[in-house]
Protein backbone atom coordinates (compact mmCIF):
# COMPACT_ATOMS: atom_id res chain seq x y z
CA UNK A 1 0.00 0.00 0.00
CA UNK A 2 1.24 3.29 -0.87
CA UNK A 3 1.46 6.08 1.89
CA UNK A 4 -0.70 9.42 0.95
CA UNK A 5 -0.20 12.42 3.65
CA UNK A 6 -2.76 14.48 3.79
CA UNK A 7 -1.51 17.88 5.37
CA UNK A 8 -3.61 20.55 7.11
CA UNK A 9 -1.86 24.37 8.03
CA UNK A 10 -3.89 27.27 9.82
CA UNK A 11 -3.97 30.51 10.12
CA UNK A 12 -0.21 30.84 11.79
CA UNK A 13 0.77 29.85 7.96
CA UNK A 14 -1.38 31.57 6.16
CA UNK A 15 -1.08 34.58 7.56
CA UNK A 16 2.60 35.26 7.27
CA UNK A 17 3.69 35.54 4.28
CA UNK A 18 7.42 34.65 5.07
CA UNK A 19 6.42 31.37 6.73
CA UNK A 20 4.11 30.19 4.17
CA UNK A 21 6.80 30.72 1.44
CA UNK A 22 9.04 28.48 3.61
CA UNK A 23 6.65 25.83 4.29
CA UNK A 24 5.47 25.90 0.68
CA UNK A 25 9.20 25.71 -0.39
CA UNK A 26 9.42 22.39 2.53
CA UNK A 27 6.34 20.73 1.37
CA UNK A 28 7.28 21.33 -2.48
CA UNK A 29 10.29 18.28 -1.85
CA UNK A 30 8.29 16.16 0.35
CA UNK A 31 8.50 12.84 -1.86
CA UNK A 32 5.18 10.79 -1.91
CA UNK A 33 1.21 11.38 -2.61
CA UNK A 34 0.64 14.10 -0.76
CA UNK A 35 -2.95 17.01 -0.19
CA UNK A 36 -2.66 19.90 1.31
CA UNK A 37 -5.76 21.71 3.51
CA UNK A 38 -5.81 24.94 4.38
CA UNK A 39 -7.69 27.26 6.66
CA UNK A 40 -8.74 30.73 5.94
CA UNK A 41 -6.88 32.38 8.94
CA UNK A 42 -7.61 36.58 9.41
CA UNK A 43 -8.01 38.07 5.88
CA UNK A 44 -11.63 36.72 5.44
CA UNK A 45 -12.11 38.61 8.68
CA UNK A 46 -10.64 41.36 7.22
CA UNK A 47 -12.18 41.51 4.09
CA UNK A 48 -15.17 41.36 5.82
CA UNK A 49 -14.55 44.51 7.80
CA UNK A 50 -13.19 46.50 4.35
CA UNK A 51 -16.61 45.46 2.96
CA UNK A 52 -18.53 46.38 5.83
CA UNK A 53 -20.42 43.01 6.76
CA UNK A 54 -20.50 41.58 9.93
CA UNK A 55 -18.95 38.75 11.28
CA UNK A 56 -21.50 36.71 13.57
CA UNK A 57 -20.31 34.27 15.69
CA UNK A 58 -22.30 32.25 17.76
CA UNK A 59 -20.09 29.95 20.57
CA UNK A 60 -17.02 31.10 19.28
CA UNK A 61 -18.41 29.26 15.56
CA UNK A 62 -19.05 31.41 12.24
CA UNK A 63 -22.34 32.04 10.85
CA UNK A 64 -22.05 31.76 7.57
CA UNK A 65 -24.39 34.29 6.08
CA UNK A 66 -25.07 34.95 1.93
CA UNK A 67 -22.45 37.52 2.19
CA UNK A 68 -20.01 35.48 4.63
CA UNK A 69 -20.39 32.46 2.25
CA UNK A 70 -19.28 34.78 -1.12
CA UNK A 71 -16.29 36.35 1.14
CA UNK A 72 -14.94 33.27 1.98
CA UNK A 73 -15.26 31.60 -1.26
CA UNK A 74 -13.23 34.42 -2.73
CA UNK A 75 -10.90 34.62 0.06
CA UNK A 76 -10.41 30.70 0.48
CA UNK A 77 -10.64 29.54 -3.11
CA UNK A 78 -9.86 32.29 -4.90
CA UNK A 79 -6.77 34.67 -3.07
CA UNK A 80 -5.39 32.14 -0.92
CA UNK A 81 -5.84 28.86 -2.73
CA UNK A 82 -4.68 30.45 -6.06
CA UNK A 83 -1.70 32.28 -4.05
CA UNK A 84 -0.65 28.62 -2.72
CA UNK A 85 -0.93 26.92 -6.26
CA UNK A 86 1.28 29.35 -7.95
CA UNK A 87 4.21 29.43 -5.48
CA UNK A 88 4.02 25.44 -5.54
CA UNK A 89 4.57 25.72 -9.17
CA UNK A 90 7.49 27.55 -8.29
CA UNK A 91 9.29 24.96 -6.51
CA UNK A 92 7.97 22.78 -9.75
CA UNK A 93 5.20 21.12 -7.39
CA UNK A 94 2.46 20.71 -9.76
CA UNK A 95 -0.99 21.83 -7.81
CA UNK A 96 -4.56 21.66 -8.22
CA UNK A 97 -6.93 24.42 -6.31
CA UNK A 98 -9.54 22.29 -4.67
CA UNK A 99 -13.17 23.13 -3.28
CA UNK A 100 -15.50 20.01 -2.46
CA UNK A 101 -17.06 21.32 -5.87
CA UNK A 102 -14.75 21.10 -8.40
CA UNK A 103 -14.80 17.02 -9.84
CA UNK A 104 -17.64 16.81 -6.85
CA UNK A 105 -15.04 15.98 -4.37
CA UNK A 106 -16.48 16.49 -1.43
CA UNK A 107 -20.16 16.54 -0.84
CA UNK A 108 -21.73 18.09 1.94
CA UNK A 109 -25.35 18.88 3.91
CA UNK A 110 -26.49 22.38 4.90
CA UNK A 111 -26.15 21.68 8.43
CA UNK A 112 -29.71 21.15 9.82
CA UNK A 113 -31.32 24.27 12.02
CA UNK A 114 -31.45 23.13 15.58
CA UNK A 115 -30.98 25.64 18.21
CA UNK A 116 -28.64 27.74 15.94
CA UNK A 117 -28.77 28.26 12.47
CA UNK A 118 -25.45 28.35 11.28
CA UNK A 119 -26.50 29.57 7.44
CA UNK A 120 -24.13 28.14 4.56
CA UNK A 121 -22.01 25.73 6.78
CA UNK A 122 -21.46 22.28 5.44
CA UNK A 123 -21.59 18.46 6.91
CA UNK A 124 -19.14 16.67 5.03
CA UNK A 125 -21.63 13.41 3.38
CA UNK A 126 -19.02 11.84 0.93
CA UNK A 127 -15.80 12.01 -0.18
CA UNK A 128 -15.34 10.83 -4.14
CA UNK A 129 -11.51 10.03 -4.72
CA UNK A 130 -11.25 8.76 -7.88
CA UNK A 131 -10.76 12.11 -9.87
CA UNK A 132 -8.06 12.53 -6.73
CA UNK A 133 -6.73 9.61 -7.37
CA UNK A 134 -5.60 9.93 -10.88
CA UNK A 135 -4.10 13.18 -10.50
CA UNK A 136 -2.24 12.11 -7.46
CA UNK A 137 -0.97 9.15 -9.66
CA UNK A 138 0.66 11.94 -12.54
CA UNK A 139 2.46 13.48 -9.53
CA UNK A 140 -0.31 16.06 -9.09
CA UNK A 141 -0.82 16.99 -5.69
CA UNK A 142 -4.69 18.69 -4.92
CA UNK A 143 -5.07 22.10 -3.06
CA UNK A 144 -7.87 21.82 -1.18
CA UNK A 145 -9.74 25.00 0.69
CA UNK A 146 -12.48 24.89 3.32
CA UNK A 147 -15.25 24.63 1.17
CA UNK A 148 -17.73 22.07 -0.09
CA UNK A 149 -20.96 21.83 -2.17
CA UNK A 150 -24.12 19.99 -1.44
CA UNK A 151 -24.13 18.78 -5.72
CA UNK A 152 -27.67 21.34 -5.76
CA UNK A 153 -25.13 24.32 -6.95
CA UNK A 154 -24.44 25.46 -3.73
CA UNK A 155 -21.00 25.92 -2.48
CA UNK A 156 -20.89 25.81 1.52
CA UNK A 157 -18.43 26.30 4.41
CA UNK A 158 -16.83 23.45 5.82
CA UNK A 159 -14.09 23.19 8.82
CA UNK A 160 -10.64 22.77 7.20
CA UNK A 161 -9.55 20.38 10.19
CA UNK A 162 -12.88 18.19 9.29
CA UNK A 163 -11.80 18.12 5.09
CA UNK A 164 -8.29 16.94 6.18
CA UNK A 165 -9.76 14.07 8.25
CA UNK A 166 -12.72 13.15 5.87
CA UNK A 167 -9.88 13.35 3.37
CA UNK A 168 -7.51 10.87 4.91
CA UNK A 169 -10.47 8.26 5.82
CA UNK A 170 -11.90 8.49 2.38
CA UNK A 171 -8.24 7.80 1.56
CA UNK A 172 -7.90 5.09 3.99
CA UNK A 173 -8.82 2.01 1.88
CA UNK A 174 -6.60 2.30 -0.71
CA UNK A 175 -3.41 4.13 0.84
CA UNK A 176 -1.85 3.85 4.26
CA UNK A 177 -2.73 7.45 5.14
CA UNK A 178 -1.39 10.05 7.60
CA UNK A 179 -3.01 12.81 8.71
CA UNK A 180 -0.21 16.06 10.26
CA UNK A 181 -1.96 18.76 11.43
CA UNK A 182 0.31 21.89 11.86
CA UNK A 183 -0.45 24.57 14.07
CA UNK A 184 1.81 27.05 16.10
CA UNK A 185 2.15 24.64 19.07
CA UNK A 186 4.41 21.60 19.17
CA UNK A 187 1.43 19.31 19.91
CA UNK A 188 -0.75 18.70 22.73
CA UNK A 189 0.64 20.22 25.82
CA UNK A 190 0.54 18.69 29.55
CA UNK A 191 0.83 21.80 30.73
CA UNK A 192 -0.36 25.01 28.17
CA UNK A 193 2.28 27.38 29.13
CA UNK A 194 5.23 25.13 28.96
CA UNK A 195 5.66 24.45 24.72
CA UNK A 196 8.05 21.79 26.13
CA UNK A 197 6.12 20.04 27.32
CA UNK A 198 4.85 17.95 24.45
CA UNK A 199 2.78 14.50 25.41
CA UNK A 200 4.63 12.28 22.12
CA UNK A 201 2.02 9.83 21.75
CA UNK A 202 -1.88 9.27 22.10
CA UNK A 203 -4.21 6.42 22.17
CA UNK A 204 -7.92 5.43 22.86
CA UNK A 205 -6.71 4.35 26.54
CA UNK A 206 -4.52 7.10 27.25
CA UNK A 207 -6.71 9.73 25.80
CA UNK A 208 -9.41 8.90 28.50
CA UNK A 209 -7.22 9.08 31.27
CA UNK A 210 -5.60 12.53 29.84
CA UNK A 211 -9.49 14.10 29.91
CA UNK A 212 -10.05 12.46 33.55
CA UNK A 213 -7.34 14.43 34.62
CA UNK A 214 -8.62 17.47 32.66
CA UNK A 215 -4.80 17.89 30.87
CA UNK A 216 -6.19 18.96 27.72
CA UNK A 217 -7.27 21.98 27.10
CA UNK A 218 -10.50 22.93 25.97
CA UNK A 219 -9.76 24.21 22.51
CA UNK A 220 -7.69 20.90 21.73
CA UNK A 221 -10.87 18.92 22.28
CA UNK A 222 -12.50 19.13 18.97
CA UNK A 223 -9.34 19.10 17.67
CA UNK A 224 -8.47 15.38 19.25
CA UNK A 225 -11.92 14.23 18.28
CA UNK A 226 -11.30 14.82 14.69
CA UNK A 227 -7.56 12.71 15.25
CA UNK A 228 -9.52 9.84 16.95
CA UNK A 229 -12.15 9.96 14.13
CA UNK A 230 -9.45 9.51 11.51
CA UNK A 231 -7.67 6.75 13.42
CA UNK A 232 -11.10 4.85 14.58
CA UNK A 233 -11.59 4.95 10.63
CA UNK A 234 -8.42 3.23 9.36
CA UNK A 235 -6.01 6.54 8.88
CA UNK A 236 -3.14 5.13 10.12
CA UNK A 237 -1.56 7.85 12.02
CA UNK A 238 -2.70 11.58 13.27
CA UNK A 239 0.36 13.98 13.90
CA UNK A 240 -0.20 17.50 15.55
CA UNK A 241 2.41 20.21 15.76
CA UNK A 242 4.49 22.67 13.96
CA UNK A 243 5.19 22.47 10.44
CA UNK A 244 8.79 21.63 11.56
CA UNK A 245 7.58 17.59 11.99
CA UNK A 246 6.87 17.10 8.63
CA UNK A 247 10.29 18.28 7.56
CA UNK A 248 12.78 17.53 10.85
CA UNK A 249 12.88 14.83 13.91
CA UNK A 250 10.93 17.72 15.99
CA UNK A 251 9.07 16.55 18.83
CA UNK A 252 5.53 16.39 18.31
CA UNK A 253 1.76 13.87 19.05
CA UNK A 254 1.29 11.05 17.69
CA UNK A 255 -2.10 9.58 17.68
CA UNK A 256 -2.90 6.20 16.74
CA UNK A 257 -5.68 4.13 17.97
CA UNK B 1 -9.75 12.88 -34.66
CA UNK B 2 -12.48 13.85 -32.08
CA UNK B 3 -13.87 17.23 -31.25
CA UNK B 4 -13.24 19.68 -28.44
CA UNK B 5 -15.59 22.92 -28.24
CA UNK B 6 -13.74 25.74 -26.16
CA UNK B 7 -16.41 28.21 -24.99
CA UNK B 8 -15.72 31.80 -23.80
CA UNK B 9 -18.48 33.40 -22.29
CA UNK B 10 -18.52 36.93 -21.24
CA UNK B 11 -20.31 39.64 -18.70
CA UNK B 12 -23.93 39.48 -19.79
CA UNK B 13 -23.99 35.94 -19.50
CA UNK B 14 -21.91 35.93 -15.72
CA UNK B 15 -23.85 39.76 -14.34
CA UNK B 16 -27.04 38.49 -14.89
CA UNK B 17 -28.15 35.52 -12.39
CA UNK B 18 -30.71 34.07 -14.61
CA UNK B 19 -28.92 34.20 -17.64
CA UNK B 20 -25.99 32.31 -16.38
CA UNK B 21 -28.38 29.99 -14.68
CA UNK B 22 -30.08 29.15 -18.07
CA UNK B 23 -26.64 28.80 -19.83
CA UNK B 24 -25.30 26.42 -17.29
CA UNK B 25 -28.01 24.19 -17.90
CA UNK B 26 -27.94 24.00 -21.76
CA UNK B 27 -23.97 24.08 -21.40
CA UNK B 28 -23.94 21.05 -19.04
CA UNK B 29 -26.40 19.57 -22.05
CA UNK B 30 -23.85 19.69 -24.88
CA UNK B 31 -22.38 16.44 -25.88
CA UNK B 32 -18.61 15.80 -26.85
CA UNK B 33 -15.04 17.36 -25.16
CA UNK B 34 -15.74 21.20 -23.79
CA UNK B 35 -13.67 23.52 -22.15
CA UNK B 36 -15.41 26.77 -20.51
CA UNK B 37 -13.77 29.64 -20.10
CA UNK B 38 -15.07 32.90 -18.47
CA UNK B 39 -14.91 36.88 -18.43
CA UNK B 40 -15.45 38.64 -15.11
CA UNK B 41 -17.63 40.56 -15.61
CA UNK B 42 -18.87 43.93 -13.64
CA UNK B 43 -18.44 41.95 -10.04
CA UNK B 44 -14.65 42.91 -10.15
CA UNK B 45 -15.34 46.73 -10.71
CA UNK B 46 -18.27 46.85 -7.91
CA UNK B 47 -15.83 44.78 -5.34
CA UNK B 48 -12.95 47.47 -5.87
CA UNK B 49 -15.58 50.34 -5.90
CA UNK B 50 -16.63 48.44 -1.90
CA UNK B 51 -13.16 47.96 -1.19
CA UNK B 52 -12.27 52.01 -2.29
CA UNK B 53 -10.06 50.50 -5.00
CA UNK B 54 -9.47 52.22 -7.39
CA UNK B 55 -9.84 51.07 -10.93
CA UNK B 56 -7.04 52.38 -13.34
CA UNK B 57 -7.60 52.21 -16.88
CA UNK B 58 -5.32 53.45 -20.21
CA UNK B 59 -6.77 53.09 -23.59
CA UNK B 60 -10.00 51.11 -22.32
CA UNK B 61 -7.35 48.33 -20.74
CA UNK B 62 -7.36 47.71 -17.15
CA UNK B 63 -4.34 48.48 -15.30
CA UNK B 64 -3.53 45.35 -12.85
CA UNK B 65 -1.72 46.83 -9.44
CA UNK B 66 -0.85 44.15 -6.74
CA UNK B 67 -4.62 45.21 -5.37
CA UNK B 68 -6.69 44.99 -8.48
CA UNK B 69 -4.55 41.72 -8.68
CA UNK B 70 -6.26 40.25 -5.19
CA UNK B 71 -9.62 41.41 -6.45
CA UNK B 72 -9.47 40.16 -9.85
CA UNK B 73 -7.56 36.62 -8.05
CA UNK B 74 -10.97 36.89 -5.43
CA UNK B 75 -13.78 37.91 -7.63
CA UNK B 76 -12.81 35.44 -11.01
CA UNK B 77 -11.13 32.55 -9.37
CA UNK B 78 -13.14 32.39 -6.47
CA UNK B 79 -16.92 33.54 -6.53
CA UNK B 80 -17.43 33.48 -10.15
CA UNK B 81 -15.05 30.56 -10.98
CA UNK B 82 -16.71 28.23 -8.10
CA UNK B 83 -20.29 29.36 -8.13
CA UNK B 84 -20.37 28.17 -12.02
CA UNK B 85 -18.53 24.80 -11.12
CA UNK B 86 -21.38 23.96 -8.07
CA UNK B 87 -24.03 24.97 -10.64
CA UNK B 88 -22.33 22.60 -13.29
CA UNK B 89 -22.57 19.92 -10.61
CA UNK B 90 -26.02 20.59 -9.91
CA UNK B 91 -26.65 19.59 -13.65
CA UNK B 92 -25.02 16.11 -13.39
CA UNK B 93 -21.39 17.96 -15.44
CA UNK B 94 -18.30 17.37 -13.79
CA UNK B 95 -16.42 20.30 -13.50
CA UNK B 96 -13.31 21.40 -12.04
CA UNK B 97 -12.25 25.52 -11.78
CA UNK B 98 -8.79 26.51 -13.04
CA UNK B 99 -6.33 29.17 -13.64
CA UNK B 100 -3.01 28.75 -15.47
CA UNK B 101 -1.46 28.06 -12.18
CA UNK B 102 -3.71 25.13 -11.44
CA UNK B 103 -1.83 21.85 -13.54
CA UNK B 104 0.77 24.71 -15.11
CA UNK B 105 -2.03 24.54 -17.50
CA UNK B 106 -1.08 28.14 -18.61
CA UNK B 107 1.89 30.05 -18.72
CA UNK B 108 2.58 33.75 -19.54
CA UNK B 109 4.82 36.30 -18.77
CA UNK B 110 4.40 39.38 -17.38
CA UNK B 111 3.62 41.91 -20.12
CA UNK B 112 6.75 44.26 -20.08
CA UNK B 113 6.65 47.71 -19.95
CA UNK B 114 6.60 50.08 -23.27
CA UNK B 115 5.17 53.36 -22.84
CA UNK B 116 2.40 51.66 -20.82
CA UNK B 117 3.40 49.45 -17.49
CA UNK B 118 0.05 47.67 -17.47
CA UNK B 119 1.25 45.93 -14.14
CA UNK B 120 0.04 42.42 -13.53
CA UNK B 121 -1.06 41.41 -16.95
CA UNK B 122 0.21 38.16 -18.51
CA UNK B 123 0.68 37.48 -22.19
CA UNK B 124 0.73 33.75 -22.72
CA UNK B 125 3.82 31.48 -23.59
CA UNK B 126 2.56 28.38 -23.43
CA UNK B 127 -0.57 26.11 -22.98
CA UNK B 128 0.24 22.41 -21.00
CA UNK B 129 -2.67 20.34 -22.10
CA UNK B 130 -1.25 16.93 -20.78
CA UNK B 131 -3.34 17.26 -17.67
CA UNK B 132 -6.18 18.49 -19.25
CA UNK B 133 -6.35 16.05 -21.75
CA UNK B 134 -6.58 13.74 -19.42
CA UNK B 135 -9.70 15.25 -17.13
CA UNK B 136 -11.04 15.99 -20.74
CA UNK B 137 -10.85 11.91 -21.27
CA UNK B 138 -12.41 11.07 -18.18
CA UNK B 139 -15.78 13.63 -19.09
CA UNK B 140 -14.86 16.14 -16.76
CA UNK B 141 -15.45 19.33 -17.52
CA UNK B 142 -12.54 21.92 -17.09
CA UNK B 143 -13.75 25.74 -15.77
CA UNK B 144 -11.04 28.51 -17.01
CA UNK B 145 -11.19 31.56 -15.38
CA UNK B 146 -8.68 35.27 -16.81
CA UNK B 147 -6.01 34.41 -14.51
CA UNK B 148 -2.45 32.43 -15.55
CA UNK B 149 0.94 32.52 -13.89
CA UNK B 150 4.51 33.06 -14.77
CA UNK B 151 5.90 29.74 -13.05
CA UNK B 152 7.81 32.23 -11.37
CA UNK B 153 4.98 32.08 -8.27
CA UNK B 154 3.20 34.80 -10.02
CA UNK B 155 -0.46 35.15 -10.87
CA UNK B 156 -1.48 37.14 -13.77
CA UNK B 157 -4.57 38.97 -14.98
CA UNK B 158 -4.99 37.87 -18.84
CA UNK B 159 -7.89 37.95 -21.43
CA UNK B 160 -10.27 35.38 -21.15
CA UNK B 161 -10.50 35.81 -24.91
CA UNK B 162 -7.21 35.11 -25.36
CA UNK B 163 -7.08 32.33 -22.92
CA UNK B 164 -9.85 30.93 -25.23
CA UNK B 165 -7.55 31.25 -28.69
CA UNK B 166 -4.19 30.14 -26.75
CA UNK B 167 -6.72 26.88 -25.73
CA UNK B 168 -8.02 26.02 -28.84
CA UNK B 169 -4.81 26.24 -30.53
CA UNK B 170 -2.72 24.14 -28.05
CA UNK B 171 -5.37 21.45 -28.62
CA UNK B 172 -5.42 21.41 -32.37
CA UNK B 173 -2.86 19.30 -32.89
CA UNK B 174 -4.67 16.59 -31.29
CA UNK B 175 -8.59 17.28 -31.31
CA UNK B 176 -10.75 19.18 -33.96
CA UNK B 177 -11.09 22.21 -31.80
CA UNK B 178 -14.08 24.74 -32.59
CA UNK B 179 -13.55 28.02 -30.58
CA UNK B 180 -17.25 29.78 -29.73
CA UNK B 181 -17.16 33.27 -28.57
CA UNK B 182 -20.73 34.18 -26.72
CA UNK B 183 -21.47 37.88 -26.60
CA UNK B 184 -24.42 40.00 -26.43
CA UNK B 185 -24.61 40.29 -30.49
CA UNK B 186 -25.88 38.09 -32.67
CA UNK B 187 -22.34 37.92 -34.40
CA UNK B 188 -20.38 40.28 -36.73
CA UNK B 189 -22.91 42.93 -37.71
CA UNK B 190 -23.18 44.27 -41.83
CA UNK B 191 -24.93 46.99 -39.75
CA UNK B 192 -23.91 47.59 -36.41
CA UNK B 193 -27.87 49.03 -35.28
CA UNK B 194 -29.25 46.39 -36.42
CA UNK B 195 -28.84 42.99 -35.10
CA UNK B 196 -30.29 41.05 -37.99
CA UNK B 197 -27.83 42.22 -40.24
CA UNK B 198 -25.11 39.04 -39.32
CA UNK B 199 -22.27 38.25 -41.33
CA UNK B 200 -22.66 34.51 -40.95
CA UNK B 201 -19.22 33.40 -42.72
CA UNK B 202 -16.09 35.28 -43.14
CA UNK B 203 -12.86 34.27 -44.30
CA UNK B 204 -9.34 35.66 -44.39
CA UNK B 205 -10.00 37.07 -47.84
CA UNK B 206 -13.44 38.40 -47.09
CA UNK B 207 -12.33 39.91 -43.67
CA UNK B 208 -9.99 41.96 -46.09
CA UNK B 209 -12.65 43.55 -47.93
CA UNK B 210 -14.85 44.20 -44.90
CA UNK B 211 -11.63 46.31 -43.02
CA UNK B 212 -10.96 48.10 -46.49
CA UNK B 213 -15.21 48.88 -46.44
CA UNK B 214 -14.93 49.96 -43.22
CA UNK B 215 -18.04 47.68 -41.73
CA UNK B 216 -16.17 45.95 -38.57
CA UNK B 217 -17.22 48.21 -35.44
CA UNK B 218 -13.55 49.37 -33.71
CA UNK B 219 -14.94 47.32 -31.11
CA UNK B 220 -15.10 44.02 -33.01
CA UNK B 221 -11.22 43.98 -34.19
CA UNK B 222 -9.52 42.62 -31.61
CA UNK B 223 -12.05 39.82 -31.05
CA UNK B 224 -11.87 39.18 -34.91
CA UNK B 225 -7.77 39.35 -34.90
CA UNK B 226 -8.46 36.21 -31.61
CA UNK B 227 -10.28 34.53 -34.16
CA UNK B 228 -7.88 34.99 -37.21
CA UNK B 229 -5.23 33.96 -35.01
CA UNK B 230 -6.49 31.08 -33.74
CA UNK B 231 -8.05 29.68 -37.53
CA UNK B 232 -4.47 30.25 -38.84
CA UNK B 233 -3.00 28.33 -36.54
CA UNK B 234 -4.95 25.17 -37.16
CA UNK B 235 -8.20 25.83 -34.89
CA UNK B 236 -11.20 24.28 -37.10
CA UNK B 237 -13.83 26.83 -36.89
CA UNK B 238 -14.62 29.96 -34.43
CA UNK B 239 -18.05 30.99 -33.50
CA UNK B 240 -19.10 34.33 -32.76
CA UNK B 241 -23.01 35.07 -31.39
CA UNK B 242 -25.20 34.92 -28.79
CA UNK B 243 -25.21 31.02 -26.44
CA UNK B 244 -28.00 30.34 -28.66
CA UNK B 245 -25.86 29.56 -31.46
CA UNK B 246 -24.49 26.72 -29.05
CA UNK B 247 -27.97 25.19 -28.58
CA UNK B 248 -30.35 25.94 -31.29
CA UNK B 249 -29.92 26.93 -35.37
CA UNK B 250 -29.74 30.57 -34.59
CA UNK B 251 -27.61 32.78 -37.20
CA UNK B 252 -24.36 33.84 -36.30
CA UNK B 253 -20.73 34.55 -37.64
CA UNK B 254 -18.55 31.47 -38.43
CA UNK B 255 -14.58 32.32 -39.02
CA UNK B 256 -12.86 30.01 -41.04
CA UNK B 257 -9.13 30.65 -42.58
Amino acid sequence: MKTLRIIKIGGNIIDDEDALQFFLEDFSKLEGLKILVHGGGKLATQLAGKMNVEVKMVNGRRITDKHTLDIITMVYAGKINKNIVAKLQAHQCNAIGFTGADGNSIVAEKRPVKTVDYGFAGDILKVNTNTLEILLNKNITPVFCAITHDIQGQLLNTNADTIASELAIAFAEDYKTELYYCFEKNGVLQDVNEDDSVIENINTKTYKTLIEQDIIADGMLPKLDNCFHAVNNNVHKVHIGKPDMLFTSTPHTTIQA
